[in-house]
């Protein structure tokens, strides 16, 4: 596995989550993932407005709206993208690392898509940031649609804190939006308009990417992770640990339901044992896990892999794509006793 | 050019600067580029203790003292290590985004090591963090000395706050030293112990690493970098403008004196042109610079280089070295009009 200058790029300009910072519930601002398809746009908020259809909204007046807090976890689509093998398509060569759960606060979309009309008629609901470039030859603003009955969801926000503060100008100041279970790249940051469709909405963010074998890539994949062990070499990241009794912690999440089982393997995947599970932090959230753990000395290989309510559970081994999406593949830890 | 899955694992870990984030003269908090060797370490502020010799001090006891602010540019030693042609040692894999300018408050190190006798007799100062791991296959603390007139430089902080906020755990909470005008490597976080010795330290990150050809790295180089005009293509970040006039902004810093010049190109070097100098933010910050550009239709290699007022001027090409360090290499934007 190697990456070309392109990619190594993106995966300096991007930011991934420091995996120890999973002992945290809420991660810090300044750990949670970053993917930024063009650049960080400058907004005055002062003169920013929301278009909605033929409304407009100020930051002001979607602040004195109904205010709500949720613990939200996103994860990008392309998590895991760099271990799958083969050839795919150039793009951010996440490894493992691309999550975060912030405390989002915004207003819920549905009243507004009601006020304003947009909720009669439409097939889909298309959003529009302040982000523009170029990808895939096209140049384009980055948008992304939702169907109705998705934008129309209880728990879809318009968000404009993060942990409590005004959102930082890389997670979509002064506005983003927050589609709680879905990848990253439908939560679309620097909101500037929200439209109704009557057909399916072509964009190429919708159409030429975030696809496999054509078909939409939606809600997050199960996946736990875990804080690694002990102490890191710093290049490879193989962990040292003492011998004797530890608490290996962690979190999963998904988006397809709740979690209701994380395993822990010791030998590799060989064999298998429950890690008891945290009380959940919100619907939307990943859950915590702890598994005790009392190495011998050696070498090992630890593994985690979470089962959500819905049945589905993270393989062994991601698999391949073309973009590179949703491999959701168990993390392998190398621990030395 | 490509890298393998170590240095992968590490440009995911660690956090670039976006270099249209050059806009703003003080960094946003989760901006600010982040070399971590090891773990960030969980610090509990309410029992953590700084050890100076023989004395210790709580964090109120620090911010009690006499309280600084000063706009400070870190930069990685490493940046542009990724740009260098040639087999080098694997480390992270740095182009040109490791920098940042923060708002750094705290006490000034030099009445503490007077106070606690540090300052007498002492060859050297050792600052140790409370991050530890393997590097080189040896285990340790994270450690870095300073010569005692460094150490005794006014400007020298233990600084508890960044951009007016306590320090985030990625940023060395609760604190961290802050020595204006050398590279990051110097600045220790999550800052511990501070002692004397009468003999040159000799600690793996001071012996080891941040050497050229046995010259250990200090101060940082000039270096000059423009906010890309226009907008990005995703993957080549190739940026697009419209024909026209327009301003190119940027910064320019130096460890080793002001920035008395700008100088920017549109054709790869072959000719150049003064940019604009603004009023400097601060003796140890980088510095604005604007420059008029009216381009007509056509592709162009943008650069830009900066010269100090100890007469640095930076290098069209870098000069290779085994670790990597030091690379300030003029930047090179790709623009079509």
């Amino acid at each position: 596995m190697s990456i070309g200058l392109d990619e190594l790029g993106l995966a300096a300009r991007n930011h991934g989550f420091p995996l120890e910072m999973l002992r945290e519930p809420v991660t810090p601002v300044g750990l949670h993932y970053l993917l930024i398809h063009f650049d960080i746009p400058a907004i005055d908020a002062a003169t920013w407005r929301l278009e909605v259809g033929e409304t407009s909204f100020t930051l002001a007046e979607l602040q004195a709206r109904e205010r709500v807090t949720a613990p939200v976890t996103l994860e990008c689509a392309g998590n895991g993208r760099a271990l799958l093998g083969g050839e795919r398509a150039a793009s951010q060569p996440w490894l493992i690392e691309a999550v975060g759960n912030a405390e989002w606060t915004g207003t819920p979309l549905a009243p507004i898509l009601e006020e304003t009309g947009l909720a009669d008629d439409a097939l889909e609901i298309v959003f529009t940031g302040a982000d523009r470039g170029v990808q895939g030859g096209v140049e384009h603003d980055y948008q992304r649609s939702l169907p109705l009955v998705e934008a129309l969801r209880d728990e879809v926000l318009l968000a404009y804190e993060m942990n409590g503060a005004a959102l930082p100008p890389q997670h979509g100041y002064p506005l983003r939006l927050v589609v709680p279970g879905w990848y990253g790249m439908t939560h679309v940051k620097w909101l500037r308009r929200i439209e109704a469709v009557q057909e399916p909405f072509g964009g190429w963010q919708q159409t030429d990417a975030y696809l496999i074998d054509d078909v939409p890539v939606t809600r997050m994949l199960p996946r736990a992770l875990m804080v690694p062990p002990g102490i890191p070499d710093f290049l490879t990241r193989e962990r040292f640990v003492d011998e004797g009794p530890r608490t290996l912690v962690g979190r999963a999440w998904s988006g397809y339901g709740e979690i209701v089982r994380v395993e822990v393997s010791d030998n590799g995947g060989t064999t298998w044992a429950d890690a008891t599970l945290e009380a959940p932090l919100g619907e939307h959230a990943w859950r915590g896990w702890s598994f005790e753990w009392s190495p011998a000395p050696g070498e090992y290989e630890l593994l985690c892999r979470a089962t959500d309510s819905a049945g589905n559970v993270q393989p062994l081994e991601g698999v391949w794509n073309h973009g590179g999406y949703s491999n959701n593949a168990v993390q392998r830890v190398r621990v030395k006793v």
